[in-house]
């Protein structure tokens, strides 16, 4: 078997094996395979295609790279929940809580922002202190002992993927569905939990922009998921708006807070109990969902789950668990106003993430810094009322972080919503964008 | 524009512009580009295909990266032929001094064989002090005193043409009409004639296995000429068994020498004929075709191409022109004889080519070295008798230039042919295989 040989039964169309799969990817991974070959094969399989079987298959090649994380001795169901990335999305900080609050262990590996979306350990370590990078034995112990730990990628799970990746994201073969899913379930899997929830986002602000696309990605990730023997499901959610009322890591984490003290925006709440109902069904722990609701409002009211997040904060370095409530704040903050009256009729969440990143809340690239404490809070969703010179946005700024100019973001902001008369929402509320479109 | 972009249009389908291939071809020959986007991008080319005009485009930016050579001192018309590789052809070193006895100029840039089939300037090195290298100013007083040069590849021309082949040749992105088509055409109209005569090759040993892809080719390389206002016309001829009786460098000039002494094989003779009297035609030579072929043959009669073929030899460093006939002959023969009476109904041209090359006429690789002297001697063809025990291929070889052991290559042979009996190949003859398929 060649490289060569592979590229050109891809190119043809035709179904790979397992051990061709493996070939092309460990060579890739050790070097043995150049980067131009494996480009080549990646655009012939972004352009021909991967079955179900080849996709779990590709899966299966990539985790091999690497190690499976050993998680025997946590004792409990563990959990492990993925977003495919949003714009304001702090899903993950609320949901773990209420989670392992609920008995059950959540594991979860996560990464860093890049892009318009953020990522969740940047906004854990707005919180002064907080350690991500801890030793396996470590995390098991923490999962044991709170009921819960989401650290940082590690090198060890599905190293083959991050070499994949970078190869795709500059050889025009990122968005493709056999790839995206394999690449994000070769290290869901990796993680070694026994149930993982997809959260799939669709809409403006996603990876995916397509309802259809959503549900294919879905649908394949589930069934890599259960050609590995895993409890998978996914829900598809929209992010035509941002999630929530804020942008930026450290009023993110408050905002998470404040949903965990059941004072959270609702279309947030509604999310994580949503995704934390399925979860409980799905490890025996309710006999339907309407139960894991119930359980899981019960849980918001008593404030469990904060409880559960405080733990969390205090073992991974925090030093006393009030820290969490004295978040870093920007120095100074401006409005963006509007000058007409009438109601939001869409808010683009791409355009609103990327102003985060201008304001020094998100990435460019790997290696920029990020400030904690900047970010953008929307003070109106879509469908609010306002008034003309009423505020749409709270922009909280650092002027030593920002990366162009205030009044190019302002800009931004300003083409970011449109506004539109009650007659006209009227009208268009008829075709209302759901929060959750489907659960699969 | 970004690598990526251009990667991106073509993955996605769209037509690319001069300006967006002149930059990733002009990159990748200058470095700023990377093996592995060129590599993506010739993958998406090759499976999303390339216009007509994307495949001129192409070639336009091909030859930018190098010089166009100025034949303008050159006088009279001057001509260039071009065949896609065979096995047994040496049709250019019959046409070119016959066309140049018609007082064409005739300016051939060719290059060394490689696998299966065989090179022109291979050939020409059999005869001992040939030079291949001529400067520039030499090459045009040679085609001025004698009517024709042949010289090998330079770096000047179309040099990123060299560079996308080796990358196409590890990339399974080889056999793509646009991609095939813009890389022959950069050369050759690089090479500055003003008529381009192709001969296309179709069947079993050729590059296109089949005709309608051959036309297809053919159409392509005359929309390319087209469009650089040359004169180009294809000639689609079958390879289905090897052209002439001999395959083997010496050899292979011994024919081309009998040939134009008139004495040459019919399907040789006839192809010269019809390629030559198709380029006096578009050289305005003759009023037609069939007055074309009157003169080749008169020609043929009178050796004046042969007269010629001397003048060549004698010009490019041979240094007594009898040396054409005085050329290397092998140690040892040897016969592969048939065990079955009957008509041969296909002689596989491939494996014949293959052959050869582990007798080592050919290359494996580009810095293998080949035997001049060495080949082999169809002394039968196809539609032939031949009796049992029989010869129908000698072998002439050297010990010392056989890659693998002599048993080997005659049981290739004794495997590239097959034995009818006399109803059947009545059967049979009935769908003949035309030497040439179609003028376009």
């Amino acid at each position: 078997m060649t490289p060569y040989d592979v590229i050109f039964k891809k190119r043809m169309g035709e179904k790979l094996s397992l051990e061709e799969l493996d070939f092309i990817v460990n060579g890739y991974n050790k070097g043995t395979i150049p980067d131009y070959q494996m480009a080549a094969f990646l655009m012939a399989a972004f352009l021909k295609g991967l079955s179900s079987k080849e996709t779990s298959d590709l899966t299966h090649a990539i985790i091999k790279t690497g190690t499976i994380l050993n998680l025997d001795e946590v004792e409990g169901i563990v959990v492990d929940k993925h977003s495919t990335g949003g714009v304001g999305d702090k899903t993950s900080l609320v949901l773990a809580p209420l989670l392992s609050s609920c008995g059950l262990k959540v594991a979860k590996i996560s990464g860093r922002g890049l892009g318009h979306t953020g990522g969740t350990i940047d906004k854990l370590e707005s919180v002064s202190g907080f350690e991500a990078n801890l030793t396996n034995d470590e995390f098991i112990r923490a999962i044991n002992e709170v009921g819960m730990s989401i650290i940082g990628q590690t090198e060890k799970l599905a190293p083959a993927d991050k070499k994949i990746y970078a190869l795709r994201d500059v050889t025009a073969t990122v968005d493709s569905i056999p790839l995206i899913a394999s690449s994000i379930m070769s290290k869901k899997i990796a993680a070694g939990t026994d149930i993982i929830a997809l959260d799939i986002k669709v809409g403006k602000g996603a990876f995916m922009k397509e309802l259809d696309k959503a549900k294919e990605l879905a649908k394949e990730m589930i069934s890599i998921g259960k050609s590995f023997d895993k409890k998978v499901f996914a829900v598809i959610s929209d992010m035509n708006q941002p999630l929530g009322n804020t942008i930026g890591n450290a009023l993110e984490v408050k905002e998470a807070v404040q949903t965990l003290e059941g004072k959270g925006p609702l279309d947030l709440q509604e999310l994580c109990l949503t995704i934390g109902s399925y979860i409980l069904k799905e490890a025996d722990k309710v006999k339907d969902v309407l139960e894991g609701r119930k359980i899981l409002l019960t849980k918001l009211k008593e404030k469990e789950g904060l409880k559960k997040f405080e733990e969390f904060f205090l073992k991974q370095g925090v030093s006393y668990c009030s820290n969490i409530f004295e978040l870093p704040e920007s120095e100074t903050y401006c409005y963006v106003k509007s000058n007409l009256e009438g109601y939001i009729s869409w808010l683009d969440s791409e355009t609103i993430g990327k102003a985060s990143v201008l304001l020094g809340a998100g990435r460019r690239s790997k290696e920029d810094d990020i400030d904690p404490a900047v970010g953008i809070e929307l003070l109106k969703k879509r469908g609010d009322f306002v008034a003309k010179e009423e505020p749409v946005f709270k922009i909280h700024y650092n002027t030593s972080s920002l990366l162009v100019d205030l009044e190019t973001i302002q800009d931004r902001l300003v083409s970011s919503y449109e506004i539109i008369s009650q007659d006209e929402w009227a009208r268009k509320n008829k075709e209302e964008i759901p929060l959750i479109y489907d659960i699969l």
